[in-house]
């Protein structure tokens, strides 16, 4: 059976149970994880952020868990309703959807998105199905480019001819399916502008890789997308960002998963990705060190905490750059490359730095 | 001469003016019209937001004024070399080409990116080109899809065969050329959500359309593009927005141009596009007015603001919605037609109005 089918059924039987324990007379449960920080673990076997056991009872006949365990049925008919005509709804649309008056009362099953947004979170842990794969769609933002032929929605697709705008990545990338891939890496960038420095020295074709760029944090549809190829085509991603505790937090992200979707890791997070960006030992190398942008109160106090992380605590190369940033007072970012010439990043920094292995793991 | 040939002629032509000017013993002078709503006006012949015709003299030999004069000629500089090489910087990039030490001094041309964007704003108007005809690139964002042929980077990009994602909008689109158009008009969306939801239902395909989102605010970019398709290729241009103050300035920008960008207003405004998004007439007759999310003190001022612009000022079909919109004293989001049906938006809203002609001049 297609993992679509196997998720529709979750939703069906989760249905079933619930109307057959009303049936029998009994008071209907739900067994839903603890989404909450007491509950998140680094697993340093997988080098991933997970989900720790501890589960809360949701019972059908108790007035402090009625509304959220109507909410969560609610959220599970819309899905199976959007899996069964193939659509798609936003989670702002699936508010919109789920917003609707009880017959014979007041009561509305939604009134706040926070509200179906925490529905459609629980739900996903009980069907063991991503949003995603719910037809449940997050944010898109950002592009690709490269040396890869995908197949989607019955069309051929070449990343490598579309123009200066590339393929505009959708918030969903369950069903893209990879038809040739003459790419050897991928290099994901924070930065928009940056993709379009590399795009126009068409990197990608010099280096046989694939560029994308989000905006910031990766949406969930890019990371998902890095991940696939990561795995399924066996392809390195390398995450290049500024020399910056934000930019390095996004590296972190990509590779170990986050804490609010702890419970999204094992779809999402990457932990082979390597840091591509720029390093302390990049700043000197290249001359940089008068591009300094200073720290406000908010960096540094950000690098202090991304230091104490389990996933950096027991890492040399990372807490030396920890380190070697609070000496140094500041940032600095990629974009003051231009400064050594317009395609200085294209031609030298990326070439040097993939020759050398000079990444951090 | 091609366009971008007379570009680069009047950036050299305005730098041999300089010399010759020094070498003669007199004071260079450049002659910048002032960018302050002082010197903007509504012109209600051509319907645009343009530029008057004050000007400030700004001299090499002048203490007050040589800082501004070099930004300027630097930036000049670097929009020539960008163009002579055929390469392309965003307006941060420009900053690190323009932040370098004057030899034999300590002080830089530039120390911050206001100073390099203002010598950017500056030199468009003295060359009388925009920041993308002198290779300078603002933000991209936004997707397109739909029944139309472009060429770009001698790439042919089908934009109706690119799956579920589309082609991704680059932030400069001056170079693009149109191969085939079979679509009789153009929906631009402010939400990436509604676009998805258009594209699943391939309402371009249905309708004979393109359709262009971004998020927010449309970048240049897509400004451009559209006033490009709809000038070059004679489409109507429909804007789809919430019944929000915000969304109504959307529209206002894409049509009639902005204030900070007054001297950009013929290269980027659209003055025929029509209004197709939601109306205090469409809540009433599609029943969304259960849908309303009240008004803040910012929402409630804004609208106020608009009411007072000279281009809505008498404009009585705009002044009819500002007033409904007060009585009723919030706003509804187009999403929210997802209460009547996941693809109501598609089937029914918008062939609806189309067909109608249901939209605000």
């Amino acid at each position: 059976m297609a993992e679509k089918e196997k998720t529709k059924k979750r939703l069906e039987e989760l249905g079933k149970m619930i109307l057959n324990e009303i049936k029998a007379g009994n008071n209907p449960l739900l067994d839903i994880p603890i989404r909450a920080l007491s509950n998140v673990i680094f697993n340093p076997k997988t080098r991933l952020i997970e989900m720790g056991g501890a589960e809360s009872k949701r019972y059908f006949f108790n007035v402090a868990h009625i509304r959220k365990f109507v909410q969560t049925i609610e959220a599970a008919a819309i899905a199976r309703e959007l899996m069964t005509v193939d659509k798609h709804l936003s989670l702002r649309q699936v508010f919109y959807a789920m917003r609707r008056t009880i017959p014979g009362t007041k009561i509305d099953i939604v009134d706040e998105q926070t509200e179906s947004n925490q529905a459609i979170e629980d739900m996903e842990l009980l069907s063991k199905s991503s949003r995603e794969q719910l037809h449940i769609n997050a944010n898109r933002n950002g592009a690709a480019a490269g040396k890869i032929v995908i197949k989607d929605k019955g069309d051929i697709i070449d990343w490598s001819k579309l123009g200066s705008g590339g393929w505009a990545i959708p918030s969903n990338t369950e069903e893209i399916e990879f038809k040739k891939a003459d790419a050897k890496f991928i290099i994901y960038m924070e930065k928009a502008a940056m993709w379009e420095r590399l795009h126009e020295d068409r990197v990608w074709d010099k280096l046989d890789c694939v560029i994308i760029a989000s905006q910031g944090q990766a949406t969930r549809g890019i990371r998902r997308l890095l991940q696939r190829m990561n795995t399924e085509l066996k392809l390195p991603v390398y995450i290049l960002t500024d020399f910056d505790p934000w930019g390095w937090y996004i590296y972190s992200v990509l590779k170990f998963g986050s804490i609010a979707l702890a419970y999204e890791s094992e779809r999402l997070a990457i932990p082979n990705a390597k840091f591509l960006g720029l390093t302390a030992d990049d700043v000197k190398k290249y001359g940089l060190e008068r591009q300094k942008i200073r720290f406000t109160e908010k960096d540094v106090s950000r690098l202090k905490q991304m230091a104490e992380y389990d996933w950096f605590k027991e890492n040399k190369d990372w807490q030396k750059q920890f380190k070697m940033m609070q000496e140094y007072g500041g940032k600095v970012e990629l974009d003051a490359l231009v400064t050594k010439g317009i395609s200085f990043v294209s031609e030298k920094y990326l070439p040097e730095k993939i020759k050398n292995k000079d990444w951090i793991d």
